[in-house]
């Protein structure tokens, strides 16, 4: 058996068997049932929506260990996006099957497999999640908290929670001792990473100078527990100590580069971090040495797959056990701006691609 | 009694009391003698050679527990010419008296003072060291081993024990942990701090590649103890990969700024630092983002006033502790360039400033 084309980060880095995809036939068993199931799938680097194919298989019977999961929902992220372009960190090794993440149900079991009973739902955490189903062994899946019948909202929900609030998570914690009073400041704070930002730095009660590129976006923001909403411009850092009336500011984060990272730098105190995970203006980053000599601006990256590749074990579960709850009990969202079928995939990643949005595109297959 | 105009760095961080000049006279005691005494003082920020002025002052009588020095040797240091022009972290209070440290001797003693007798050698790390004498407190000194009757060549390289040397060391070992074997890349190797750098990793057995703007300096960092010396230029990064067959390289040392720092960031390896402490192009530096995401690139910037004001006094000491024996030993060195007088300062400054030198310019007052 063929391990996915595009071996999940995620699943390597989370120490689990990668998934094993339904277009990978069992050798001589019955398939199950002749069904026509879908997912996606792209033989070179290049625009997501022209390289991006739907092809069709149709299931197969489970080898011993292996479960049935139909993905209830998956999303499309940028590193998606990049990846199937070719501007990410890790070329993938092609033909190649998107979607990083997402959540499922399990539908059916192999004999051997006591972990997963039908009906259970679970995070899937391997590569090529935009599909109808995945066939894989048991241990490739994180088991949810038992929910009862969870609302399709929390479902949407959770089918987000290992790349995007991991990510704010770790940035909000791994680089500076923030505490209670104190203030960050964030651009692309309208992003879902800036969302899950602001929601985790409320529940500490830490501030947040939340910067975007347009108007009309500070109510959301304010709902969520933002302190301050400002739009970047050359005056920024003005704005920022004025806003915050000269408040320290120990912790930048940037998701646009260019010059918004560098006001965001220049906004830092003595000592402070800014850290990088994206460049959505595709600019480089320009920094003055005297801000780094004088003012000990210290300047890091983040990167979530090193911190999988990395992070032990029980810091990964522990990160997991901070978020599942949050984002079950609802203390912890992103806003969803539209959901398309497997079949939809072309249009799915050109809304994905627009700007203006105000939410993540999901693929919902069985269209909740 | 006033204190020092420029209240210096180094004095403040030692947490010493700073020294006193000459030109602030005691009050009602008679001079010691009527000699003229010369030192250097700024009215205004601007180009050295032109706001440096001369002035002449008589001796006084000592004061209790002070200690009259007759200043050796004291460095002109591109940080010096950066604070009288302007452009340093920690605009001066004018009038001002320039210069950072020196070694000097103890001329004569008042009662009171028991921990320095006549004779004795000390390192300067007031401000204002450019003079012919200084009076201070005697804790204001710090005094050297017992050097029977060094050379005026050990005096000179005592004299620039405090700035360039432990700039030297601490960017070597607080950053990066460096094994045996290891490499490291810095630009600038042909100043001082480059030198240093260079001495202090052999000595580690760290490797280093040395980056140099111009010809003909190989030969001398080879017999410092380079291992590789290159030209800077842009396929900088594939020269650097070649010289060290692609040897993992953790730490840059940066000091020039511009396209240098990008092209030392390019060559270290994942979650490699670079450490900028100087801007010698003046140009601001580029980076991509994708580097500190993906490669986990780390930017910081290090000044020695920084480390002053934050270390511990016992670490502090113990890095003096380190530097001193090896100047000593003459195991560290700098080159000298050439030595003026203090009434020569405009000329001084002037060499100080041109580029192609190689080595530092001293102020000699007693004109060894």
């Amino acid at each position: 058996m063929k391990n996915f084309s595009l071996v999940s980060i995620l699943t390597l880095m989370l120490g689990i068997t990668p998934c094993v995809a339904e277009e990978n036939r069992g050798n001589g068993a019955p398939p199950k049932d002749d069904s026509s199931l879908k997912y996606v799938e792209f033989s070179q680097m290049g625009n997501p929506a022209k390289v991006l194919e739907v092809r069709t298989d149709t299931a197969r019977a489970l080898q011993n260990g292996e479960v049935r999961v139909k993905v209830l929902a998956t999303p499309i992220h940028p590193s998606n996006l990049l990846q199937i372009s070719g501007f990410y960190g890790i070329a993938p090794e092609l033909p190649s099957t998107p979607g990083s993440e997402g959540v499922g149900q399990v539908i059916e079991t192999s004999p051997g497999v006591t972990r997963l009973a039908v009906g259970q739902q679970v995070l899937l955490v391997g590569g090529g999640t935009w599909r109808d189903q995945i066939i894989a062994p048991a241990a490739s899946f994180i088991p949810l908290p038992d929910l009862g019948t969870p609302s399709s909202e929390i479902i949407e929900q959770l089918s987000m929670t290992a790349v995007n609030p991991l990510s704010a998570l770790l940035m909000l914690t791994s680089f500076v001792d923030l505490e209670e009073g104190d203030w960050l400041v964030h651009s692309a704070a309208n992003s879902a990473v800036g969302g899950y930002i602001i929601q985790l730095a409320k529940q500490r009660g830490i501030k947040t100078v939340n910067i975007v590129r347009r108007e009309g976006l500070a109510e959301d923001l304010m709902s969520k527990g933002g302190d301050v909403v400002l739009i970047d411009g050359p005056d920024l850092v003005a704005q920022i100590a004025s806003a915050t009336d000269n408040a320290p500011m120990a912790l930048g984060i940037d998701a646009v580069g260019g010059k918004t990272f560098t006001r965001l730098a220049q906004s830092l105190n003595n000592g402070g971090t800014i850290v990088s995970y994206g460049v959505m203006s595709g600019k480089p980053v320009t920094l003055n040495p005297a801000m780094l000599i004088f003012n000990d601006i210290r300047v890091r990256g983040f990167w979530l797959s090193k911190w999988f590749e990395t992070a032990p074990m029980a810091e990964q579960q522990a990160a997991f056990g901070q978020i599942i709850p949050l984002i079950v009990s609802g203390a912890l969202s992103a806003n969803v701006d539209s959901r398309f079928t497997v079949s939809e995939i072309k249009q799915a990643v050109e809304r994905a691609a627009q700007s203006g949005r105000n939410g993540k595109v999901l693929i919902v297959p069985n269209g909740q």
